[in-house]
């Protein structure tokens, strides 16, 4: 037998989860609450109601339809906030414009989306001028000014963007359609290849939205938020469809600030003058922002800050607590809506001492409501919650994207065995943590187990006679790969230590820090220095390629 | 052109809105919080997630399979909350059959469901005895008691709960499926016919509880609601599914407390003891609670309580609160979910003095976020909200349900224009609260336009001379309705006072509050009495029956 499926009758409104929808409470609730650009804007969320009725107008005149790409290339404003409401409720996709990347970039990802109008910011004109011969046809672009000035272009602008808005009513009807409509494209930068678009639908920003709210709003958990929060991102909004955030607070009918170009001063000011209670942020910019020599005077107490895009450093969680920052850590991909798992504090946390909660607000997170997280072995099977059984990071949830644009192989890679696999690599503790300990393309697979680099590096750093060490994966006929340590010795230890004396100082380690026996390395070669990226990590790469030929036999197995 | 749907890998989870999803955050959170039924029974969550699992396999076990219906006749207790979740989650239906209706209804209705297995507690074999030979098609029973004695019966009993559930291994598969895939049915007993199904799905439940949590968690709204509440329900478990709050109080991993069968005194007991801070209630209820000579002793202080059924009076607000129990009006039907709206008080409403706080806690309510709903004229308009535009009370949500159980007819009627037509007559005020002030069968409509029999029957009663009044709607030829007065007059008024008096003195009022001047009577009866429902309702019918004929000329319009 199989289920059997509610019956519709045929005059039933089968409701469909759209962004429309989302602005509905707000107006309901809070239509008097503010939405503030800069220094230079300040309306109402009935005013935000009107302009995005104004600017579907604006652009429906201008020909954009049903199922047509529409891109963005701002600084952070009110304007994109109405862009990313009105452009997908009228049926259309949103592609907001990654501004930091090269010009080739901007060709590849524009051809791609098919866009074929652009709302540009006059400052990123030249930025288009240079590009617009390589471009798939002609774009019409319309032109985002603070000042009013018609800056001289070879572009062409059909309009500037706040006279197109006062032309058209502040009503529009906005169609229904399916909710597996497609929003918003967005190209995401991996380490290799060409950017890679990635989608989301209407129903899958919706559920995001309502699945993030759950976990900050419903658990008692801390930093908590509510619809008095005042919400100002800190993470550029063409960065990974600007965390999808603004929906939530949007739906909160919170007040909201955007602080258009960045620039630390006026952003300060702004969180002061406008009461911030929440932003979003990466770590090096909460890195800077800790270290300014006058920021204890500025009375940060009680921002709530998220942070990611890199681990939070227990001493930037310190430095961020002494200010009076509400700070911690969240996890996420360009993928994955982003969010998934924030390191929030659970009720009976609030009682902790200090330094055990910066432990929690550091770990990765704990998964968000309607998020599922597995860690797994090779073979895929979930490992238990138990803080040491490390496995690849792999997801389900129902905001995650379906598949890179026109790109069935990365997508299918993506998707293998029907759980999205981030390529991280950790475990989840008793508490429901999950902690990232590795990627995948740095960590081992040794015969079916994973071998935690950083962990192994760790243990052999607490040799007294070391004082740097990097854990490669290298090929191996047996077990597929390998570890192979790089090792940097201090001063008295450099002519007599061996490696089978490192060896025998890693064996009852490896097996008490739970590591596979096969985690101590076959080979090891000791170097002067270990090589580094230009952000301060391993440079494993670098350690492959000048290491050659490798000081061992490939055949040779353990 | 028409909208671009996501493209989905082969190999791609695409995540249905199932309940078993619901289950997994407090297991993750809070595996450790308790449900408690009576003083009888206490264990965990993860107690609650085996005994799923173990009531799955145990119906698995006696032949039940996806798509079937099974029936549970029990009083509120940790069983109907592990049925809630075991039966749908295996792709079963759940029946909660409701314990109070006569026997006739429980013929319909179990063969109506087409159930095969029955969950029944002791105390309802005698009623399930009285119709065994009128059911199409023997039942499977199994038998729920507390105190382990099986009765001797007729029935067919295959086994009884607790003891099959310790048969079975603690851990099952539940499977994916549609998330359109029918959850439960229960039957709606309207004024008149038959009982109707309504039937939710996986989708609808799951989304109602997302929704319902972000009007109750995160507006800051009051009062509201989070993990850390303790939650029991004071309207049985039987009645619109639940009122399917408990899925949230699941999802958030509250500690939840089941009374059993109702017993006024051990309720009391129960909700000190436990800290109970959360019920549901409906109005008859709490009229006796808060009129119970003992209750001022009992430290109620700070449990919240959401009143639905009928509308919450304030008198009945006004001792409720000075008990310090934190009442307000909620509103919804059996076909919507149930939830709807709340009269919970905004932020900015805190401030305001007791007695119009008094006013908000008695409104039908703000709606939820995800609920649409409009006050439409005849034609179906959309009336502003401003307080005094009055019109039919239409629905949309995405827990709507689609229509009842094999009826085609009353379903379309149910749905008509695509909006769900709740029979309410109300108007929504410019804080986005609806007050609902008449039922359509009550209501009278004159010509395309609504007249409020109860606003009309108070202007009535301002005459000094009048002691009570009711309106009722007659046939009219040229408006289709039109209303009519019954007036009991107070002594001294008995023979002087006229229809025209009455006419004359309305004129001007009808005007000023508001109401088509067609509200003004064309027919007035001088009456002894008012006849009453046995609820104290002014009983239509009766006034229409008892009258007749009617002292008027039907054809002789106005």
């Amino acid at each position: 037998m199989t289920v059997r499926k509610i019956e519709r009758t045929p005059s039933a409104y089968d409701y469909p989860l759209l962004i429309k929808n989302l602005l509905r409470p707000p107006m309901r609730y809070f239509p008097h609450r503010e939405i503030v650009y800069k220094d230079r804007v300040r309306y109402t969320y009935q005013d935000l109601d009107r302009r995005i009725a104004q600017l579907a107008h604006a652009l429906n005149r201008i020909g954009v339809r049903k199922g047509e790409t529409v891109s963005v290339m701002e600084w952070d404003s009110h304007r994109y906030l109405e862009c990313f409401f009105a452009i997908p409720m009228m049926g259309c996709v949103l592609h907001p414009i990654n501004i930091r990347r090269p010009p080739e970039s901007l060709v590849h990802t524009l051809n791609h989306a098919e866009s074929r109008v652009i709302l540009a910011n006059a400052d990123f004109f030249p930025a288009l001028e240079s590009i617009k011969d390589r471009l798939d046809g002609p774009k019409t672009i319309i032109l985002i000014t603070d000042d009013g000035i018609f800056p001289e272009t070879a572009l062409t602008v059909i309009g500037e963007y706040e006279s197109m808005l006062t032309q058209h009513d502040d009503v529009f009807s906005f169609p229904d359609f399916d909710e597996n409509a497609m929003a918003s494209i967005f190209y995401s930068t991996g380490a290799t290849g060409s950017p890679k678009g990635v989608c989301f639908s209407h129903r899958q920003l919706v559920l995001h939205t309502y699945g993030v709210m759950a976990g900050l709003c419903a658990y008692g958990f801390h930093p908590s938020v509510n619809a008095d929060d005042v919400y100002m991102p800190l993470t550029p909004m063409f960065h990974v469809n600007a965390w999808s955030l603004f929906y939530l607070f949007t739906l909160l009918g919170a007040k909201q600030v955007y602080p258009g170009k960045y620039d630390p001063k006026a952003i300060l000011d702004l969180i002061v003058r406008e009461g911030v209670t929440f932003s979003h942020s990466d770590t090096p910019m909460i890195h800077t922002l800790v270290n300014c020599p006058d920021i204890r005077g500025f009375g940060l107490t009680g921002w709530k800050v998220i942070v990611g895009g890199a681990p939070l450093s227990k001493s930037v969680c310190r430095a961020a607590l002494s200010l009076g920052i509400d700070i911690c850590s969240v996890y996420g991909m360009a993928e994955t809506g982003p969010l998934l798992a924030a390191s929030l504090l659970k009720p009976e946390m609030r009682s902790w001492d200090p330094e055990r909660q910066v432990d929690v607000r550091c770990r990765t997170g704990i998964p968000s409501p309607m998020v599922d997280i597995e860690v797994t072995d090779i073979k895929g099977t979930p490992l238990p919650h138990d803080g040491k059984s490390i496995g690849e990071v792999v997801l389900r949830a129902p905001w995650l994207t379906q598949g890179y644009a026109k790109d069935p192989e990365k997508s299918e890679k993506l998707w293998s065995d029907g759980w999205l696999h981030t390529g991280d690599i950790g475990f989840i503790d008793a508490d429901g943590y999950l902690q990232i300990t590795d990627r995948t393309r740095d960590a081992i697979k040794a015969g079916g187990e994973w071998i935690d680099t950083m962990a192994l590096e760790d243990l052999i750093c607490e040799h007294e006679g070391i004082s740097e060490a990097a854990v490669v994966a290298v090929p191996d006929e047996k077990y597929g790969e390998r570890p192979m340590a790089f090792v940097v010795l201090k001063e008295g230890y450099r002519d007599r230590m061996t490696e089978e004396d490192l060896r025998e100082f890693l064996s009852a380690r490896v097996k008490a820090a739970g590591l596979p026996g096969r985690g101590i390395p076959d080979k090891i070669a000791f170097v002067e220095t270990i090589p580094t990226t230009s952000v301060g990590k391993i440079s494993r790469k670098q350690l492959l390629e000048k290491q050659s030929p490798v000081p061992f036999d490939l055949k040779n197995g353990p």
